[in-house]
C-alpha cells in the first residue's frame, strides 16, 4: 500500500498549530513509527508511578492551543493503560491544549459491547464515557470488535480498518488466493470474513458455535466447504489463541489444504505463543496495534508476522490535523 | 408460554405508587393488551395537532410521584411517533412524575447503528440521547437490530427477546422442526438464526451478500445446505419484504421443501402485503410490536400471523415497578 | 430595503473557512435564495427514507472544520422537519464540522411557550433542548411567537425581525398609511402591532378575547377605534385563517374602510386559502419563511403576496461567519 | 378565599418524611406565616457573613432524606438573596437532603426575560440555570413577569397566580366592580388585565407606550375608555412607582372617577412610598411576596394595603410534599 | 471506642430496602469486617479478567431498587482497583440499583490535589469526576490527604477521621502522653499533628522541608523542641517509609527519647517493611483501610500494629442507609 | 521585577483576535492598570441596577469571536461582584464571544474550601461550578487560600503567585532579611511562609492555634524562635486584622525586634485600618488585587503599602491570548 507523502512543513502551517504527538507507555514503538511517518519528533512527556502506585504524567513542553494526539493502546496492563491515557488527556486539557485526540489502536473493551448476562457493565460504553469525561475531543482507532461500538462515543470517531492490509498480505502470501476460502471462527466475525472474501474473490465458510456456559463454548458445525482448499482465518484479535487452535483443528479436520491466519490485534497472552508455535498453520500475522516483542516472535517457531499500520495512523492524524477527509483515504 | 399472574392489588401496594401506563398514538391496541394483562386501565391522555402541525399532549389525570410507563412503537409515521413520545416524557417529568419509562416495542432507528458510509448520523445513538434529554429514566424494548444498541443508552434498558415466542411458534407449526434448517438472510442475522437453531436443535445456513452500492445488495452464495428440508427464515424485521422475497427465492432455488418465516417486527410497508400474498411460503409470522391492521391480514392470502407479546411486556413492567428482576423472567 | 453586497471571496477568506450552507427538505427555495444572495452554491446533501420510514441524511462533500449552516423551517410535516434537522446536525458534528448553526426561519413550536393548562409540555423549550443535545452551536431564526422564547436556548441565538419588511410593505401599498390603524387580533400580538404602528406613525387598536375552553375563544370587545379607516392587521402567523376571518369580520363590523393583512409566517393549512380567497380584504402578505406554492397563490383570488426575506438571512449568515455584528444590521 | 385545612400529622405521615421549611434572610415573616399555615415550626438555620463579606449558612438540624423547602424572595439586596439561596440549596444537597424546592415568591430577574438590546444577558434564564446548577430540584413561585419564564427552568415549576386574590380584593373594595374598567399600564400587562377584567366582568383599557431610548418611555395613547368610571390598575410589580404615577395621571386626565391599584409584588424602592402617599388614588394593594415594613405602611398616607398569600404557598407546599395535584388547587 | 450496636432487622426495615454491601478485590477482609459489624452477609459478586486483561464484574444477586455500598480501597494495583470499582458502579446502576455509594477507605489519588508543577493533572479531581460519571451517588471515605479534596466531589461525601482512633492508640501505649510532642513530618501534615496534639494535650513540632527538584526534598530545620521527650509522629500515609526514616532520624538526632508512629493508611510498598523493621521506633501503627498481610506483620520485627476501623465504616453505612446523621457520630 | 514588554500589535495579530479586556465594578483601577500594561484601552461596558435592585450589564462594542477577559475581584459587596461577573460572562457568551476568561484577582470564597462543620456548603466549589455554568472558559486568579481550590474548577486555571513580589518587597525593606524569621500566623499558612523563608534564606516559625468554637480560636504556642529578630509575617489575606493584631502581639511578646507584614489580598474591612494604624509594626503591605482607597492609606498612620501586580496579570493575559506558556513566566 502506498501512502502519499506529506512534508512536515505542511503540518506546521495548518490552522491549528502546532501538531504534537505524545505516547503513553503501552506501545511507544508504534507512536515513534507514526511520528517518523509524519516527519516530526515524538512529544516529550514523562510517566512515573508514585510509591503508592499512583500514576503521574508530566508534559515536558508547552501544549497551549496545540492539536494534541496521544497514542495509547489498551494492552496488558490494561487498567494502567486506560488510567495513564485519562491522566494525559486531563493534563493536556488543563494545560490549555486546543484539541485532544485519543489515538487508541486497540480499544480492548470493545469486546464488552452488549449484555451477555444480566448485571454486568457494557464496559465498552463506560470506558467511552470516561474518556470523554476526561476531556477527549475525538478518537482515532482501528478495527473495533463490532462496528456499533463507534456509536458508544458522542465525540467524533475515525475508525480505521485493517482489511486492506490483511487481504493484501494474503494475496502476497498466496498468489491464487481467490481459490481459497475465508473461514470465520464464529458468527460474530462473519461480516469481516465476508468482506475479506470479497477482496480476495474467494469462498466463505463459518463455524457455528454454541455457548454452553459463561466460559464454555462448543462448536456445532462448519457451515460451508473447506476441503482441499487454502483456508484464510481472519478475526479481530487473538489473545490466548485457544479459540484459534480450535478453529484450525476444525479446518484441518474438514480437509483444509493449508491455513493462513491474520488478525488486526495480536494480543498474545498466556500460552498463546507456545500454542501458535505448535500449531499446524503456515503463518499467523497481526498488525502492530499491540506491541509484539522480538522474544515472542523468536519463540513462535517462525509463525508470527507483524504488519505495519503506522502509515495509516500517520495519514489519518495528518488529515484530521489539516481538516482533510479521513473517510476517503483508505478505500 | 405461561406467564405468572400478578394481582393488580400487588401493583398498587408497591413502594412507587401508583403505576400508570399511558399510550401514544402508534400502537394503542398493544398498550391496551398490556394493561389488560396488568389488570389496570390505560391511563387517560389526549394527543392533538395544532393547525400548524405541532403536536400537543395533555395528561388527563395526576402523575405526581407516579411510576409512569409510556408505550410508543416507532412505526409510520416514525417522526411523529418519536416527537409525541418525547413530548409525553417531558410533560410527565414537568408534571412531577416519579419515574418515566419509555416502552418502545419496536425501536426502528436501531438499524442506524453504525457508520455504513461517511458523513451520516448513527441515528440509533442520537435518538437514544434525545429520549434521555427529554427525560426518560429507563427504556423497555424488544429485539434491537443489534444487541450493541443497548449500549447507546446511558439509562437502564430492559431488552426483551422474542426468541422463545418465535421458536415455540415454529415448533407448534412443524412437529419435527429439528429436521429443518434455520436460514439467516444475511451475515447480520446469523447470530439470531444460530440461537433459534439451537432452540429447535436444527441445522443452520446463511446467505452471503455483497453490497454493490448504497442501495444495491447482491447475494453471493448460500453457505450451508437446505435441499429437501423445511426452512425457517428468521430476522428482526420485515418492511417492504423485498429482501424476504429474495431469500425465499434462493431457498426455493436450492431445493427447500417448505418455508416458514417469523420475525419480531412486522412493519409491512409499501408492496409488502402484496408480495407476501404472492410468495411461495407457508406462513409469515410477526409479533404485535408493530400494529398490523385486519385489512393487511385479510389481504395476505392467509399468510400473515400475529404473535402476542403483550404478556412479556406486562410482566416486565410489573417487575420493574415492584423492583423484581426482569432478567430472570424470560429464559 | 437595500442590503450591502458582500463578495463571495470575502467569505472564503474568513478565519472559519469554508462557509457551507445546506438545506433540509422543508424549504429548499428559501435556502437556494439565501445562497444566491451569498454568491455560493447550496451544499450537497441527500435525504431519504428507509422502507421502515426512518430518515437517513448523507452529506456529499467534506465538512471538516467547516462553518456549517443548515436551513430548515418547521412546516408540515413538522415532526419530519425536526427529525431531519437533528440528524443533519448530528451527522455534521460527527463529520467534524467546526461549528453548526441551525437556521430555522419559522420555529413553529415557539407557540408552545407556556403552561396554558396543567400536565402539558412547554414544547418550545423541549425542542430547544433537543436541538442543542443534537449538537447545534447556534440558532438563527425570525419572529418567534414571543421574544422570551429566545431564552429557551442556552446557545447564542440571532433573532431576526420582519417588522421593517412588513411595515415597508404597508407603506408601499397605502401611501398615507399614517392615517390608518394597526389592529392586534388579540392581547398576545399587541406589542408587535404597537411597534408597527410606530413605524407607520398610525393608530392602534386591539381585540380583547376570552378563552371559553381549550379550543373555544370568544371576542369580548374591540379596544380602540377603526371606523372609516384603513386597517392593518399584523400577526406572527396564519395557519387555518380562522382567527383571521374573525378579526377581519369584527373590523368590518366596526366600520373599517379597507383591510390589509401582513404576517411573518404564512403557514396556510387546511381551509386557509379558500377562506382568504373569500375574505373581504385587499391583500394578505407573508414572508417566505414558509414555502407557499404557486398553486396556493393562484387559488387565493389575487389576495396572497409573498415578501422575500432571503437577503436578511444571507446578511445574518455572512456576519455570523465573519464575526461581524448581527444586531446592528437590521435596525 | 377559603383554603382547605390539613393537619400536620398528615404531612409527617407522607412518603417523603420529614417536611422541612427553611428561610433565607429576605422575607422571614412570610416563611413563618407559611409554617403557621402548615402547622409546623420553621426549620433552624443560621446565616452569617465572614469578615470578608462572604456568606456562610449552617443548618442546625439534620436534613438527611428530608423534603426541603427554602423560602427566599429576591428583594433588596437581591444579589445577597440569590447567593444565600444557592448556598442553602448546595448545603442541603451535600447534607443529603432527599429533595430541595426553592420557594421564590418574587423572582425579580423574571423581568430580564428577553433581549431588549444586543449584548445583554437574558438574566431570567441565567439565574434559572444557576439555581439548578446549585441543586434545586423544583421551584415554587408566584406571578412571573411573563408566563414564558416558566420555560427557562428545566426542573418542574409550580407557578402560583395572585389573580384570585387581587380580583377578590377589588370586589371587596368596590361593590359594583363590574361597572369599572381594568387599565393595563402597557402592552406587557394587557393579558393579566384582561384576565382580571373577566373575573370582574368589567371593561378593559390600555396605555400604548413608545420606547424612546433605553431609559425613556413615552405614552402614545390610552386605548379604550375610562371617563367617569372606577379604574382598576393591575400590574405584576411596583418598584419606584414612577410608571404608576404616570398611569394614574393619564387615567385621571381622561376623566377616571376613582382609581384602585393592586399588584402582586410591592417592591417599593427609592421614592415609591413618598410618591404613593401623594398620589390621587384610593388604595395601592400588594401581596406579601415582598416584605413591606410597618414604617412604609405608616408613611403611605393610608394608601398601602398588604394581602396575605401565605395560605396559597402553604397549600402548594403541602400538595407538593404529599404528591397531590397543585394545578387543581387555585382555579 | 464504643460503637452503638444496631440490629440487622432495623436495617432491613428502612425505607430503602435492601441494604447490600459488595466488595472489590482490593480489601475483602475489611469489607467482611464491616458486614460482620452490620450483621449482614457480604453481597455476592464475581470479578474476573478476560484473556486480554479486561476486567469483567458480575453481580450474582438482584440489585433492583437496592441501597448499594461497594467497598474498594485504592491500593496496589491501584489502576485495577479504580477500574473494577467503576465497572461495579456502572453495572449496579444499569441493574437498577436505587443508590450506589462508593466506600473508598483509602482514596490514594487525594495526594494529587494541586498543581505542584505545570502540565500535570490534578488527578484527585479527575478520579472524582470519573467515579461520578460512572454513576456513584455518594462517597464514604477516610482521612483524605487534604480536607479540600472533599470539594473535588459534587455528590455528597462522608469523610471519616481516624484521629480518635490514632490518639486513643497513643494514650493506650504511653500513659503520660501529654508530656510528649507530636511531630509533623512536613508542613502539609501540621494541621493533623496539631489536632492530635490537642487531643493528647501535648507539645507540637514540625520539620521544615525544601523541595530541591521533582523528586528530591531536603529537610531545612526542625521547628519546635523534642529533646528528651516521647515523640509521636502522625501522618496520613506511609508507602516506602523513606520519608518516615528521615523524620525518625531527625527526631533521634535532636534527642528524642522514644518514638511512636501512627498513620491512617499503611500502604507499605517496596522496602517499607524492611526499613521499619530496622528503624529505631517503638511501634508503627496504621488502620486497616489498606490490607496489611500477616507476612508483612511477621517481617516487621514486632513493629507493625493494625487498628480496626471497620466499626466506624459500619456505623456510617448504617446511618447513611437509615437517613440518620453521620456527622454527629464520631466527635 | 522586570516584565518583558510586548507591543500591542503582537496582540492584535494573534490567531484569536481581538483581545478585549472588560471590567466589573469591583476594581476598575486594577483593570485599567492591566490594560495600560497591555497597551490597549479598557473595553466599553456599562453596569446599572434596575429599580428593583436587579443588575443589568451592556457591552458597548462587538464581542463576536473575540478573546474576552473580564476583570472582577470578589470584594465588598461580594454577592454583587459575583452576580455582575456571571451576568457579564453570560452576556459575552450569548454575544458570540470566542472565549471568555474570568480574571478574579481575589477569589474570596476560596476560604470556604472544606467542611469545617456539618451541613454547610463548600462554597469555593459551588462558586466555581456557578462560574462555569455561566460560561467561563478559563480562570486567571492569584494566591488562592489553599492550592487545592485550583482543583474545584474543571476549566483551565492559571494561578498566579505573589510570592516573588512579597519576598522582593521584604528584601527591599530589610537589607539583611536572611537574618530574620518568617512567621506563619497559623498552620494553614505555614507552606506559604516556608516558601517565603526559602526565598529570603531566613528562619521559620509558626503559631499553633486551637479552635474553641465556630468563631473562637485560641493560640496555643509559638513553634520556633523569634527573639531579637526581624519578623516577617505573611498570609494570604487581611480582613478585620483581628488575627493580625494577635499574631503581632505574640511575636512582640516573644521578643521580636521589628515586624514587617505582607499579604496578597488587603481586604481591610471594619476596624482593620484603625487597628493597623495602632499596631506596633513597621509596615503592612498588600497587593492591589483588592482596591485600597487613598482614604484608607491616609488613615493608616503610614503603615499601609500597596504593591502593584498588574504587570503579572497583563503578562498572563498576553500569554494566554497568544498561546504562550504562563507557567514559565513567573518563577
Amino acid at each position: 500500500m502506498s501512502v502519499p507523502h506529506r512534508a512536515p512543513q505542511d503540518l506546521l502551517d495548518s490552522k491549528r498549530s502546532p501538531l504534537l504527538v505524545f505516547s503513553g507507555q503501552s506501545n511507544k514503538p508504534l507512536a515513534e513509527a507514526i511520528c517518523k511517518n509524519l516527519g516530526i519528533p515524538l512529544g516529550r512527556s514523562k510517566t512515573e508511578k508514585f510509591t503508592n502506585d499512583n500514576i503521574i504524567v508530566h508534559y515536558e513542553e508547552s501544549l497551549r492551543e496545540g492539536d494534541i494526539f496521544i497514542v495509547q493502546t489498551f494492552s496488558t496492563p490494561v487498567s494502567d493503560a486506560i488510567m495513564e491515557l485519562m491522566l494525559m488527556i486531563d493534563a493536556a486539557k488543563s494545560a490549555s491544549a486546543g484539541r485532544v485526540t485519543a489515538v487508541i489502536p486497540y480499544y480492548s473493551y470493545a469486546r464488552s459491547d452488549k449484555k451477555d448476562s444480566p448485571r454486568i457493565s457494557i464496559a465498552g460504553r463506560l470506558v467511552a464515557d470516561l474518556l470523554q469525561e476526561a476531556g477527549a475531543d475525538r478518537i482515532l482507532t482501528m478495527t473495533l470488535h463490532s462496528p456499533q461500538v463507534h456509536g458508544f462515543f458522542k465525540v467524533p470517531v475515525d475508525h480505521l480498518s485493517a482489511d486492506i492490509v490483511l487481504s493484501q498480505h494474503f494475496k502476497n502470501c498466496v498468489p491464487n488466493a481467490h481459490e481459497g476460502v475465508v473461514l470465520a471462527p464464529d458468527a460474530g466475525s462473519i461480516k469481516r470474513a465476508s468482506q475479506i472474501a470479497r477482496r480476495l474473490d474467494s469462498g466463505l465458510a463459518m463455524i457455528d458455535k454454541e455457548r454452553l456456559s459463561d466460559t464454555e463454548v462448543r462448536p456445532r458445525a462448519l457451515i460451508g466447504d473447506v476441503e482441499g482448499k487454502t483456508v484464510f482465518i481472519v478475526d479481530d484479535e487473538i489473545s490466548t489463541a485457544g479459540s484459534l487452535v480450535e478453529t484450525v483443528n476444525i479446518a484441518r479436520g474438514m480437509g483444509a489444504k493449508d491455513v493462513y491466519v491474520a488478525v488486526t490485534h495480536g494480543v498474545y497472552t498466556g500460552p498463546a505463543i507456545e500454542r501458535i508455535a505448535a500449531l499446524d498453520v503456515t503463518q499467523v500475522a497481526s498488525c502492530n496495534t499491540v506491541y509484539v516483542s522480538p522474544e515472542k516472535i523468536a519463540a513462535s517457531n517462525g509463525k508470527l508476522a507483524v504488519l505495519d499500520v503506522s502509515p495509516l495512523f500517520a495519514n489519518a492524524i495528518s488529515n484530521i490535523h489539516t481538516g482533510a477527509s479521513v473517510s476517503t483515504l483508505f478505500t
